[in-house]
């Protein structure tokens, strides 16, 4: 179904005006966020394939990519299908595929788009993926996903050897290099202790990558890393680009994790669930129209940029609501009156909503579709 | 787009092969459910009206309805929308809505359908639907939204004769009754301050009704209750009607509060996600694809159903993946084992979902729209 707020598209004022609640980006602070990353990546000189888990966006991606990206990462297959369907040529799908029913799908999204590259930890799914391959007449581009110690997916670096030998010989299979993301690393809140741990996960990676090379294997893409550790992984001169997910719109987890004397982070907010009173019959208490369906809650609650008084606080009152604590002796909030929240967590707040809403300033320019919404199988 | 599970519909052993993560109702126990919820209505002499935030579909709805239901109630304007496209044709909308855009949007709900209630719990925005109403030529429906204690939506009971005499009086709305649900109550724990708290509230509210009617605004409707209190309500004799939603799932939330000794429910747990292993490469300890991003996580972890050893515990391992830690001893789980998972809270759980998977033992009989999936706005 069309948006609600199609019709706020180019007025003035129409930001404030939307029907809530309302996922929002501020176009500015996007624009300068994918910037800020592309000029660190040519300064350090690393490539980037950015994780679409992040935005689930066609849109988003085409940005990324006119910037300079290899591709994108997406997290699940119906996630790439998605943004293959809006057009997206290269993506890297960052979690094994292990079911008949989605290694058919691969094989059909393999021949449908530019470049997709999967990846692998497990011999046994190998072989499926190039019998799979091998039936189909067709080649399919893998990564060996390598465990950096957290244990999510990945096969250890001392059993690696044997199954990148096996990927490198198999007939249906291409083999490219290694993935290896330390998912544990991106949000230690110690800045000493992020760096020590990715440094050590990569060396580990390193060492990796010289004994492949010397079994002539190689790995031609290392791929990994996250905004946690933007600035950090490329030191180690190890992956050959990041998978950065969060900088475009740096959630309240990671603006956390950043906030730490002598960090010089080059990414801010961007985006913004607004949200509108809906009951306000208590001194220093106001209701919203956004509660549990409206954020992600693994991260805590949201934290209240715009539109509530100096020192108000957001708790989650419910499914449908949001609570809003404040001082009672001051003005008080309206039912109509119109709040802006940072997100808790990104990633899972936005696969809640089917569209951004994007301003500049008072006005909504664009609504972009969230088309992988939803699409984890 | 089409479900992905489409053609497994009556294909024996289909459910094992369901492309996951994916939302599962176990039909069997899913109808006992409606059926004993309506049983119990009728044994203590209560109107039925099942809230549809809890799973947002119209199949289900109409199943409600046909079972004798008052009508349904949806939370969110939105969520009303979609459930009246797909022909739900008698709706209260439980929350309030204040804003200019919304109130239109009510105009035209409220023409399309055979009966819209709306609530309300402040006198301007009451007078703002009266205008609304007597411009478009219509009567709307109202409930008079009362606070139970908790001040989420409703106006105190002290300042309620004043809004119900003006909702009684004004040309375009008419008055038909109070709303009270006790969201604080319908969790806690122990039973026995669970019905102290729910009598609680209802006595003040019945001290209302009678102080209404004495004023000649006798409420027709009195419409509350929850999961949590539908064997308690009825006895205080206040409500007319029961605004029950979880009874027809029984997430892990609604199972926790009611599994203590001497509690007789009839109603069982009938909605799962299931999931699928993706990645097993350290003894007791497997990856599923169902992450944040597949359960709602204000209630916790999901609880392991099915597929896993004894002892396994479900983790969140991320957005995308879920952790299991078992015994390191035994039988080992493999990638492609499908497990599955009561959710811990089913309202905002579903919200994830694009549809449901309904499932007769081993065959998945049919699938079924979540029609207001997102519908927040």
């Amino acid at each position: 179904m069309a948006s609600l707020n199609e019709p706020l598209i180019g007025v003035p004022g129409g930001r404030a005006k939307l029907q809530t609640p309302a996922l929002v980006i501020d176009l500015d602070a996007f624009e300068r966020n994918l910037a800020a990353m592309v000029a660190h990546a040519k300064r350090v000189g690393i490539g980037l394939r950015p994780h679409a888990k992040t935005h689930k966006s066609a849109e988003i991606a085409r940005r990324q990519i006119a910037a300079g990206a290899n591709g994108i990462c997406c997290a699940k297959l119906g996630e790439a299908e998605a943004l293959a369907a809006q057009g997206i040529d290269s993506i890297l799908l960052t979690s094994p595929v292990v079911t008949d029913a989605g290694i058919a799908r691969l094989m059909t999204l393999n021949a449908r788009i530019g470049e997709l590259i999967v990846v692998t930890d497990n011999a046994i799914v190998a072989a499926r993926l190039d019998a799979a391959a091998q039936a189909a007449g067709t080649v399919l581009k893998v990564l060996v996903d390598i465990d950096p110690g957290m244990s999510r997916t990945g096969i250890r670096a001392a059993l690696a050897p044997a199954l990148v030998a096996q990927v490198a010989e198999a007939g249906g299979l291409a083999y490219l290099g290694l993935q290896c993301y330390a998912g544990q690393v991106q949000h230690m809140e110690s800045p000493n202790e992020r760096r020590d741990a990715s440094l050590k996960a990569l060396k580990e990676l390193g060492e990796l990558r010289d004994t492949l090379a010397k079994a002539g294997h190689a790995p031609k893409i290392l791929s990994g890393g996250g905004t946690g550790t933007f600035d950090i992984d490329p030191d180690a001169r190890v992956l050959t680009e990041l998978q950065v997910g969060s900088y475009i719109f740096m959630d309240k987890q990671y603006n956390d994790v950043w906030e730490k004397p002598g960090d010089r982070l080059p990414f801010e907010t961007s985006l913004y669930v607004q949200s509108t009173v809906i009951s306000a019959n208590r001194p220093g208490l106001a209701t919203t129209d956004a509660g549990l369906k409206s954020f992600a809650t693994d991260a805590g609650p949201p934290f209240l940029k715009s539109g509530a008084p100096e020192g108000a606080v957001y708790f989650f009152f419910g499914d449908e609501q949001g609570g809003i604590t404040y001082p009672r002796d001051g003005a008080q909030l309206q039912p109509g009156d119109v709040v802006s929240c940072v997100v808790p967590h990104c990633d899972p707040t936005v696969n809640l909503y089917d569209r951004y809403h994007c301003v500049r300033g008072d006005t909504l320019e664009a609504i972009w579709s969230v088309d992988g919404r939803g699409r984890s199988a």
